[in-house]
């Protein structure tokens, strides 16, 4: 500083300079501050709480009048443009596609209508539509569709819930899958409002109120896209198998030994089981669940708008946004991303194929036996083999995303699936020659109409009857909950 | 300075200390240089040729005086701890652990030994001991098992060499597999030296010497881990099978085109297929590959010893070397690696106990339909289901790695390996309800000594006339070659 101050002695202009030039910094580095200071601000807003949320609040609306990021984002869930793109439709008819299906899900509501699920916004408009609502359900199939479900299980009691007929139910539900779902009205923490996890993780010793936050991203999730089944005759009480752990062997093996069967086989007469979405359960076989990666890291990547980032709650397939979810740890290109999914999901569809036309022989060959005269106790094992078989396929089949999740999995599922469904027409080939009888033609089942008229499905009737139904008693339910205004 | 010249001025110690210290420091900065400047030259050193290599140099001792590294390394093949640690036998007996394959293989050499195999410096001595060269074989059998053969190609010409009896052909064979096989004896660069890579590609429409300097890290090895055949009942020219491709639905149309036969089964009278090792072929169906990953960059990572970092000739498992290999990518403590690649091995193991207990019945079956007086026409279709179904567990079961380099795609091959296999028995079981025969009992096959039994194998017969030739007619091998010193 000696020198500095020699110069500024021996030259005065030196100082004005020096001194100007101070300022012009100072100044600049005083804008940042401020805008740091702002954005600092305005993060704070964003979580400050405008209105007030009660206690089991429903409409989502009204949570998004706090979080409107979150809840925007939520809303766009009822976009499916990106299931459009990819297959053709913004609903894919399953059972047009596949006619195979109409076959093996004889006997249950499946056969009349299965469609590609859509998003979570749409949830109660789709099931209050579905062809599968128009046979008498217990209110255990709202469980899954609405923030009303803690609300009402809370007022009534969670046994008394399952166990009110579907119907009945109608009027008290209106808000879809939202975010009291998952999230606590004071803290915003993820919560769990669906007993059925809880218990499960009970009676396998566990407390779920343990779990880490980064466990919890994909515990919410787990409430529901889970396998499951509605226990007792008349209690309907949703349960999730897992007392024995969480592979399809284990599953199988529970309801084997609680002899639980989901309903029996107009054509083999097999005691059937109906797998429902095991999300999660096939999350948990594949590499994303082994290396600590949560539901939502993938299917909610965070969202930068302006200085805010948040979880963007469009919550739908990674392949929608690759570059937002793939690519924050994969640094690979999207288009080889894609494909990788794909060659995944092709050589799952091959094996699939293969299962459902072993099922569809299986079953119309057993027609075919107890046709002949063939005794219980010859069929006993068939059965069990096509129950086995079945189960094991479905279990792939109707997980969302398990081909990605959990490839070999679902392939060595599959691969135990070829095996009982080909044994099971070996031993049925093996009854009708005893018995001297041909083997059967498989029918034309080449579309979903013949293939639901071949199982004798009167299809115009089921739609008029629905049809009514979304005429006369929807419009009821609606104005019932209109007139409350959100006074539970 | 100014002012550190005033200082000096005003205290001339103040300049003997500055002085003093410059010298430390510049005597400590010249130790470092003098430090780099060693290591770079010793490593130029390693790479100076101590003693020149003639063309087509078969004795890997001879290299090794000049890259003593890798030679060393590549010497260490010769160690079986791994193997040993972990299979409990340093050569693992296959027939003994897995009885079936005996049954499988019934009138094929493999049915007498099939052994795990072992480092490629074993791989002359591993040949000529086994029990399955004592059958006559052609000299196409040494074609991947040492460095004399491109100078036996070379001298005798390439068809010429394979068409030589794998006897006549013994005294020449000398030094395992080893440094002239992948690199050129001048520039060290990797080299293809085996015709039928080169044929391949060139009926692929390619031309490998355009392959980069990456996919010739790999191309080296596919000189052998690949499937192959002997073309011709007198030439046993050898040809990979990849004309339309290179998946197993490719070789296997490849191979029914040309109504190519390894062998007749005695049992079934079907008309097999024999997989090779195609592990190359795998490999390219893993994410590895898409990812640029070459054989090398896992199997022969980079080792340092003082200054000098070089590729390991150890080629081996990844899993003996996780942390050189897996863990360079892939940062996840090894134990978890381990168990990820142990769970795709078990669930391809389980698809493939599967495949072969469906083959042995499929087989057995087989034979009691003959043995009823079956017509052919009623066996073609199902001869031609066990004949695709081995091949396709043989294809999985025979490669190396393959449930690790590619596991998706070896359950999908094990599916429909199953699918076809259980449609064989269930016609089977056709056949035999409509000749009034009763379904064969599976015999007692549960020891390699039993099934061999069963299938009519003399094997003392067998290791006398093996030990006779151990005994008699190596050592008269080794003479002829130690006698010529190198002199070819």
């Amino acid at each position: 500083m000696k020198s500095i101050s020699d110069l500024i002695k021996s030259k005065p202009w030196f100082g004005w300079v020096l001194y100007i030039f101070t300022i012009i910094i100072v100044f600049l580095i005083s804008l940042f501050a401020s805008s740091i200071i702002e954005r600092r601000t305005e993060a704070n807003l964003v979580q400050q709480v405008v209105t007030p949320i009660a206690d089991m609040e429903p409409r989502n609306e009204i949570w998004g009048k706090n979080y409107p990021r979150e809840f925007e984002t939520y809303k766009s869930t009822m976009d499916t443009s990106f299931a459009s793109k990819h297959g053709g439709s913004a609903t894919i008819d399953m059972l047009s596609r596949y006619p195979n299906l109409v076959i093996l899900w004889d006997g249950y509501a499946f056969s009349r209508e299965y469609n590609q699920g859509r998003g979570h916004y749409l949830a109660v408009n789709d099931i209050r539509k579905t062809l599968r609502t128009d046979v008498p359900q217990p209110a255990t199939c709202w469980t899954c569709k609405s923030t009303d479900v803690p609300r009402m299980m809370n007022k009534i009691g969670i046994a008394q819930f399952y166990k009110t007929p579907w119907k009945d139910m109608g009027p008290e539900i209106a808000n879809p899958i939202g975010c009291q779902d998952c999230h606590d009205n004071k803290t915003l923490n993820l919560h769990i409002t669906r007993p059925a996890l809880i218990e499960a993780f009970k009676r396998q010793g566990k407390d779920i109120t343990n779990a880490t936050h980064q466990e919890m991203r994909s515990l919410v999730c787990a409430q529901c896209h889970v396998e499951y089944f509605f226990n007792g005759k008349e209690d309907k009480y949703l349960t999730f198998p897992w007392d024995k752990g969480f592979s399809v062997e284990d599953a199988e093996k529970y309801y084997d030994e609680i002899e639980f069967t989901d309903w029996v086989h107009p054509l083999s007469r097999a005691p059937m089981l109906k797998a429902q979405h095991p999300d999660y359960e096939l999350f948990r076989m594949g590499i994303h669940f082994d290396r600590g990666v949560s539901c939502a890291d993938c299917h909610m990547p965070y969202k930068s708008q302006g200085n805010v980032k948040f979880t963007n709650h469009k919550i739908q397939s990674p392949l929608a946004n690759i570059s937002g979810s793939c690519v924050v740890c994969h640094r690979v290109s999207e288009n080889e991303l894609l494909e990788n999914v794909y060659e995944r999901q092709d050589k799952i569809f091959e094996l699939s194929k293969l299962a459902t036309d072993g099922l569809v022989k299986a079953h119309i060959y057993a027609k075919a036996c107890w046709d002949a005269g063939t005794t219980d106790e010859q069929m006993k094992p068939i059965l069990q083999l096509i129950r086995h078989s079945q189960w094991r396929w479905d279990y792939v089949s109707a997980s969302h995303g398990g081909s990605f999740h959990a490839p070999l999995e679902c392939a060595r599922i599959l691969g135990t699936s070829i095996e009982k469904s080909q044994t099971a027409i070996g031993l049925e080939m093996e009854i009708l020659t005893r018995l001297g009888k041909p083997f059967p033609v498989i029918p034309d089942i080449s579309t979903k109409e013949k293939a639901q008229q071949y199982i004798g499905l009167d299809m115009p009737k089921i739609y008029d009857s629905k049809n009514e139904f979304i005429k006369s008693v929807l419009p009821t339910w609606d104005k019932i909950m209109d007139e409350r205004q959100g006074k539970y």
